[in-house]
């Protein structure tokens, strides 16, 4: 609609140079990051764009924080799909878009309801990126269990410096959420490598490294105390575990006053799990008040939420950021944008922004090289790396062993 | 997995800049017809390519073809994809894409079974493009229709010039196909036009605008007689039409000597029919023998075969076709590639290639401006003017009133 | 200053996608002759265009027509550059760029004399393309000469159907110049070539061939009887001519009613030359009234002078020309453009568009591809085949030799 | 040559997604900065490049640096084009350009001499970009001015950071150039401007600006120590300098202890330098031996190379690099590349990357975004922030303005 809005006359006005929407399509094809549109068509314009998959649209992350058909409709059209040429943003809803794009919408709001393979039920429901979006399932999933079940447990990937912060600060705050507890899963094996042992020395016992790995872990629990809430440490068992191992990161917890527990539903199902929940709401039942709390206020300029973040959560010494990007924050600041969360596009394989800076990472700046507003969803987002939001195949795709044999049967695809 | 391929290392050696195989996508996106993908990444192929919609894609007319899930299977891996750079075509065959390919299409491969409003059953079941493809539904919808029902109504699309040439010289030939009688739907309306009566002045009575515009169906009866099948002339009631012209038009068809029957059935359903399908009937009862015969024979050099359709059913004097062409066919008549029939991408509007000549077209000839093979489909196309294969929005598109309502009801599709 | 009038805010609505002027550089780059440019830069439009080389810029062209500087200047301003968004036509004046690519013109402006090898004065001035352009050299120089010697010599290529046809309509008319004779040189291997002799039988004495071949010279010459002009043929003589060829082709030329003389310059200098000289003079003298005139008046509508051209001329059956272009000229006699003479851009080869088309072609159809108006040359160009504007370099470009040697001298030029 | 080189079967197995270099043209064109050639040709490589202008290609640092026509040729010859498919390295030689490059620069590598105003010699040869380049003039011309006067005076910009730290660091150490003495020019101006104040408050007297703005041009004084050269401060006079505002500057440099100079050379030409080059050549007798010596040695590895300038220059905390780009100076130092000085492509506004961090800029990283080897000219490229190598027109270019009168003389020049 965007470019045929141009083709006919563009009415409102639209730059073509600076149209930041791009088509989203669910296929690994990575020769369609980056493209040019429109070539020698009298009437077309060519421009540079690209294709992200569904779940980097921008759709996904409001679909998952809308809170109706109506508010989804309403996010839909406050997206900002470009600037016109006098420099206004132009959204969907001057495209008239938003309504077609809920009516396509209508039928996927309504949350899916599956089962476990031991026949629990579970409502599987969005999943927006976990960079340049939130990253947790949708605010409806997440209100239609909570009246429908005692307790609910939901995920918030990937890392608690992203994803517990993300749920927290912009999905619960948005949604009225009051989480009681959080669970952090962490394994033996990736305490190992976060304590500086190779890929290829993992299976080597080696509780010192599980030691050495624990600041990074000692960190996540550190900043989910700031949130107000009681933590569980779930130690996700791997059949390469050394019992010396497993112990040194019971006796750490220990030492830190965190309750840990060994979690072997991989293995058994539910049952592997029964200690964990059990713990879960021992803890739960203790805390008298729910002291859940944000990191920052929404009054905070947008700025300051950076630093905040930074600082707080991946113990950066300040922001690296160039004097552009902090005007166009303070831009903000003097619109309704500079009452969103902030949403830190950063990689999950460390607490900095380089991801062979493991462990607890320290003595490092934060290098904001981008801002981008999600008008819709309702968050500021800050690039800090390399994004990727349009994924490629491998040498050898499945499809190259998929096939049909001789009597009809589709074969080749595990 | 193409370009996947050429990211990997180019095994087969596939040359970039002789890629024809285009993505395919049912939108209408007319920034994506041409475009450029792979910008700046440091092992991407920067190319110039383009998107098709589905039905404008060689698979569409493979599964059309196609036997059974077999000679899909076979078919697909025989698309030619582009060149190596010794100039070998490479299939999709070479790429294994042919089997994952097939197994997407295996459930569809199924006919779709549907009944009319009336309830009689109806088989709908592909739809290719009637240009650069042959335009008619599956040869397994036909076969299974045959082995289920005492007649058999198919359509092929459009102008029996294009639709009956195709049907008759590419399915029916292909599948072992023997029509026993063809209907040519005629309108009033139509036949004033060709008659060169302006779109403005159509309302007003003009039964001798019929008779100039009957050259065009006149001609269109000469060419069916050529295939062989005796053809009744179907009058597509319009409530415009005036009796003297209808009169003028049974008159005319009387003197020429085939059947003409008025049918009513967009007002009156299956009963306005009747006539029509009684008279068809008729037609086929007093055929004793069938004489069905394609126009030519395949063992005729490709450029014979686009001679003869263009002399023989458009008229042209000629073809106008550059010695590179030429070249490039006789060149074919030396691989089985030879042995395919021929598929002529030309506008339905005109006898000619140029839309504009109404009625029975003379003294022009045919430019042949590019061949291709659509080896998995098995014909060779030659192309005669501009070609749409990926179609555009209009300026006020039905998304733009499409909604939801206060209620949740999905409102404007209308 | 296109572009940068784009970035800068566009004050005259050009339309980015209108843009019909190329930049021109004088290399062999062909990659250049198709790019987009204006990639991914915020104020930047991205569109896709090319590079022609010098001598293919409407530029050469109306130097070489512009009577003197102010003529220049004006004829510069009036190129077209692109269509504004209303559909106007924007020129380089609405740009102002025209002034300051006069100042740059300024001094090559003067006409450029040169001396040949025997110290005879020569001036050298302008090359415009002999396909989008007139192919002579300019009108400057030629007045310019016209007023120092008694005699001048100017040379039209390529090939008389093109090269004295554009001389003629377009040239002489524009400037008013009165041709006094021609001379059409001739190749007895040429001749063969048209005769229907390969390139590799050239070298065999073949006289009945030239007599095949005569008919495309004849036909030359009776194109240039039609401008009322007296014709001589040189027969630029090539060291592998049999004697036999040569008597045949000055028999034909005796039996056509034209004077014929061997030209030996190539090898013997200007002495070789003296024979053609002397019976051109007295071809001169012996003609006691100029009886010139162009073949058409400027007065006949565009698509009658471009069929006029076609059938008289090039002998064409009649023009293949859609329906669209031919409402586009109508246009345009509509307009000052409609008094234009026109430039047919048309392979040398043939007499017919199609280069393999030798000797003297008929039954055949002229097919007009594009009309393009070069609004400051002062005519409308008919595009029959592929044009192109900028050259290639061969597989072994002369810069692979080029070198400096140890003393510092530049080897490798020849 | 490159793409030619492709086009005709690419011998040396180029990898078209991986040349780096880029055309070169001497115009101001911003929308050729990035583009995409070879559209659509059937041999042609489709593939993102840009144009540089002349002083921002490589051929313009090498020539600058080359010590003679032989030297010239074999650097021209090492630059590197691309990579292989293998990931060799390309070179212009391997392409066998790298002879008629030096055939075309052979005359250019002469130095041009010419005179001031006052007729007095300069020598003006090259003009290397000071960010991806060295920016001083040509060894050639520098070591020639040495043979021919008692005195040579060059210039190295832009800010002492960048264009006296490339002059020591890469041309004096490469061509053995051993500088008596160096002078830092300074403006009340500018240092105002260093001290906070805006440009629309510049005019107003304020020499606690000029003091507080000191604290840069003592960090440029305190650097050029490093270097072991002695240093004049020249006060380039400016008209609307107030003498409170001079006498504060020559007291801060009294108080740093060096030699401070009014210079008014702008107003007065040469005898306005006079007092300054008195003071120079004072300042050369008073030394007696020549301390000269590059701020690193050529054995420490590139990372080091470029942490020494950032932290010892710029006076940066650290250096931001991405463990990628550490990796590829890791690599580098195994290759003879390793040997390489370094060249930091940074804002001359400030001594960090940030153009608006003015004065002496502290508590800042200096953030390494690319890493380009420029081979022929022998330095390896640190890139800190945004580049551009090819300008762009202000809104209105003079060429609006130019024109020829009536009487043919061009206009509007100034």
């Amino acid at each position: 609609m965007i470019e045929n809005h141009l083709y006919w006359g563009n009415g409102i006005d639209l730059d073509p140079r600076r149209i930041s929407w791009k088509r989203a399509m669910d296929l690994n094809d990575r020769s369609l990051r980056r493209i040019i549109t429109g070539l020698q068509d009298e009437r077309d314009f060519t421009h540079e764009t690209g294709f992200n998959i569904t779940v980097a649209s921008e759709v996904m992350a409001i679909f998952c924080l809308a809170e109706n058909l109506a508010d989804l409709r309403d996010r839909l059209g406050r997206i900002v799909v470009g600037k016109s040429r006098s420099g206004r943003d132009v959204t969907a809803a001057d495209l008239k878009a938003h309504g077609s794009m809920a009516a396509l919408l209508k039928d996927a709001l309504a949350p899916n309801l599956v089962q476990s393979l031991e026949h629990t039920p579970a409502l599987v429901h969005g999943g927006p990126f976990a960079n340049i979006a939130h990253g947790c399932n949708s605010v409806i999933a997440t209100k239609t269990a909570l009246q429908l079940a005692d307790y609910v447990v939901t995920e918030a990937g990937f890392g608690a410096d992203l994803g517990a912060e993300k749920f927290f600060d912009i999905k619960c705050r948005e949604a009225g959420l009051t989480p009681a507890a959080s669970v952090v899963v962490a394994t033996v094996r990736a305490l190992k490598y976060h304590g500086g042992v190779s890929l290829k020395n993992l299976p080597k016992e080696n509780p010192d490294a599980v030691e050495r790995g624990f600041a990074n872990l000692r960190r996540h629990l550190e900043n989910l105390a700031k949130f107000g809430v009681p933590t569980v440490v779930a130690v996700n068992a791997f059949a390469s575990d050394f019992p010396s191992e497993r112990e040194r990161l019971f006796s750490l917890c220990q030492g830190f006053g965190v309750p840990c527990v060994l979690a072997t539903h991989w293995a058994e199902g539910g049952k592997g799990a029964t200690d964990l929940a059990t713990k879960v709401l021992e803890t739960i039942a203790a805390e008298t008040t729910s002291r859940f709390a944000p990191l920052y206020p929404l009054e905070m300029p947008l700025l300051e939420k950076l630093r905040t973040i930074a600082r707080e959560i991946y113990r950066a010494d300040d922001l690296e950021i160039d004097s552009s990007l902090v005007k166009e924050l303070a831009a903000l600041d003097a619109t309704p944008v500079g009452r969103f969360p902030v949403c830190i596009a950063k990689t999950p394989y460390s607490f900095s922004a380089d991801p062979e800076n493991r462990g607890a990472a320290t003595d490092f700046t934060l290098p904001v090289r981008e801002i981008r507003v999600s008008a819709g969803a309702g968050f500021v987002v800050a690039i800090t790396g390399d994004l990727m939001t349009m994924p490629g195949l491998p040498k050898h795709p499945a499809a190259e062993t998929i096939d049909v044999d001789a009597e009809g049967n589709i074969v080749g695809l595990s």
